[in-house]
């Protein structure tokens, strides 16, 4: 009998072993795709991409089994020969290829020029042939960021005591009501598709105190723009025995300082090549909604026209202000008005059209929406019938806080937002590997 | 201007405060749910739930500012004390009660004995009334299980090389193509939810070579067993530059070993709560699926009905078989027929009936699909036209491979099933915190 045991000998190099001192002046084997060749007649150039970045490989003619007229860009190889040192290549070693064995040959050349530096292209070309333009170290790179943002996420919050939950995406109906969810039929009863946890989050501090969960939400909204996608990944936590709303905030604050120092210590190699600024997270101003309103208004010269709405550009202006004003990238705006934010937000008891919540923006955009919940069921009822609204199907959820909810409160965060604006990207759709919109379903 | 710098002060002690040395015969405070009340008469034993599990608060008539009629199961409360040892306390410690607030009150007793050791009700019961029932302490250490084991699967996908990706669960089109798939209308366009992330993971090898995904698929199967979910949580990964597709179950089996010892270090309270053995993955048997069937047919004399399928209960044998003769846990049953598995997948050179995949069960039940794909556009065009499969829809999918792919392959692991079996469960509902079956929709 055969048994494997975990082990698995590869006679391909690591990035890691390619640029160690043993291997100078030695054989190695290296495996990747052709990124580029440059002929230069006697020899040619073949630049190999790898998961860690691009590899100068040389092959020089006669002095290998193959010529380079026998190479295309995108082929798949294994290489094998001598490792040396060479200033001018991508990683300051090369290897002269003495075999190179080809592992696949691709049917047509590439629709897209991958290899050069920033891929110069339409973004709708971009999405349309998504799996070729992402080969572009650029491109990739952004979502090894955004890895870096999710795993961070999930690292600080296990550090802080909570546990990972996996609640379900087709449910009898979504958590914030309305008419923005996607329908379908589920072996002949009417369903949705989740718009957030938002409930089995609640529901799921009453058993463990803090949860987090990092997956897809739906939202059937007809939004066309920059910042909106149909489905988008959410970083959501919630929590239990909190004091007050502002200790969420701090919560977040906390994940955003850990958040940047990830990246720092991991991801450096990305934010080097798509020249990003981290930004400050030592500290994160925090202003009430209609103070937000008042000093953008007074500063800019524009007229509040809805004192319950905040529009995208007040939005930006906010944003504006604070980095003026006290050189701040984040902006904590608190005390949202009640009319504008789900039953489930608690009223401000200081003065119940407020909210006790709160948006977080980034560079002027919304990030996150959260805030405190009304843990009370009668309050919860009552808050309910004020608004006029059906409890059907919301029945599980109410009858949890019948037995007892601690004080408690939460958050979402866009992840392709939060990582379009450390990229200072223009289109959320740049920051997404496969978008979703009114409009794209497909690849 | 007010910020938040990340830091919040709690005055309510951790567990590990509260079992620190420094804090015996001193004044804490804690805060938790009550999980059963003792009244003994001139003084109360006062169980809190924590997240970290029960802690014991002790109220004695007079020297409180509450009596023990003023409180009720499920209050969830702060309490202020005196730090005592206590050797028959839960955790060796108890908390003479000076202050008790109140921080909520249940509007009605709960409707399951929660605070039983084994919460002695059914599955239709306790999945019913989900946020309450989850409260039992066993209950709840399932799921703390369940989050070792995927976090497991990152951490150890991410030290190997792997990036992770978040693929989209709207499509126009599903990955296995057949019947199985949820339908819904997309702003007025026919679409389907995800089986499973297979097209988008191969089509990002090309990109990162090595990729995960941790999320939900959708299987609108009409299976209503107690191994089926039509909703559940894969964990899947496809990795690029493979020798063969025995690496990929090597993959697996380091993941195993990584995962058991996580579940050692960081789970084992809860694995002590739950009785549970952990198996032994320093090593897994594999067998070619023709031969696991003659063995088990001629072991258990067990008549060969369909050469070409494995049913449950020849599963079931399989796994006892290796039990039986190789006190294996877990078993890799490689080379299914190539009928019974989708067109990617990669037919084996040396007998083309055949197919270069794997399962693995554990304990007798299929926990992981995985194998080697076809990475030749011509031959995967072929194999359609051999199917007589349409392509419509799989368009950007097919032109990927038209670009050079690598050799590759991956798996997809039922994360529902690999706790039910690690927990010796019988019912995968049980393993899940809100199930999606036939006849449930809800909670």
């Amino acid at each position: 009998m055969k048994f494997l045991d975990g082990k698995w000998e590869k006679k391909e190099c690591s990035f890691e072993e390619l640029l160690s001192d043993h291997i100078l002046n030695q054989q190695a084997c290296v495996a990747g795709a052709i990124h580029s060749i440059r002929n230069m007649g006697e020899i040619a150039f073949v630049i190999l991409r790898k998961k860690e970045g691009l590899f100068q490989t040389v092959l020089e003619e006669g002095k290998a089994n193959v010529s380079v007229r026998d190479l295309k860009e995108a082929m798949t190889v294994r290489v094998t020969g001598t490792v040396s040192q060479e200033e001018r290549a991508p990683q300051g070693r090369e290897l002269l290829i003495s075999n190179l064995e080809v592992l696949s040959s691709p049917a047509e050349p590439l629709p897209l020029a991958i290899d050069k530096w920033k891929l110069n292209t339409s973004l709708e070309a971009k999405l349309n042939f998504r799996s070729i333009s992402l080969r572009n170290l650029q491109e990739r790179a952004k979502f090894r960021i955004q890895e870096g943002l999710t795993r961070a996420f999930r690292d600080y919050l296990y550090e802080q005591g909570f546990t990972e939950i996996h609640t379900p995406k087709i449910g009898s109906r979504g958590a914030e009501g309305g008419a923005n969810m996607f329908k379908l039929s589920y072996f002949h009863k009417p369903a949705v598709l989740a718009q957030s946890p938002q409930f089995y989050k609640q529901m799921m501090v009453g058993v463990f105190d803090r949860v987090f969960e990092t997956g897809p939400v739906f939202r059937a909204e007809k939004h066309n723009t920059k910042r909106h996608l149909n489905e988008y990944t959410s970083l959501d936590f919630e929590m239990g025995y909190i004091d007050c709303f502002q200790e969420i905030m701090a919560m977040e604050t906390g994940y955003l300082q850990y958040a940047m120092e990830l990246l720092k210590k991991d991801y450096a190699k990305e934010l080097e090549m798509l020249k990003v600024q981290l930004p400050d997270v030592s500290r994160i101003p925090q202003v009430r909604f209609d103070e937000a309103k008042q000093l953008v208004s007074e500063k800019y010269k524009r007229q509040i026209r809805n004192p319950f709405d905040l529009e995208p550009e007040e939005e930006a202006l906010i944003g504006r202000y604070f980095k003026e004003e006290y050189d701040a990238d984040f902006v904590f705006v608190t005390h949202y008005p009640s009319k504008k934010r789900p039953f489930y937000a608690m009223d401000d008891p200081e003065g119940t059209r407020y909210t006790l919540s709160f948006d977080l923006l980034f560079h002027g955009l919304e990030i996150t929406t959260g805030g405190q919940r009304i843990h009370d069921y009668q309050a919860l009822c009552d808050k309910l019938a004020a608004r006029g609204m059906e409890t059907e199907g919301m029945e599980e959820y109410l009858d949890t806080f019948k037995h007892g909810m601690p004080p408690h409160g939460g958050l979402g965060i866009g992840l392709e937002r939060l990582t379009m604006q450390l990229l200072g990207e223009d289109n959320v759709r740049e920051t997404c590997l496969f978008p979703r919109d009114m409009n794209r379903l497909e690849p």
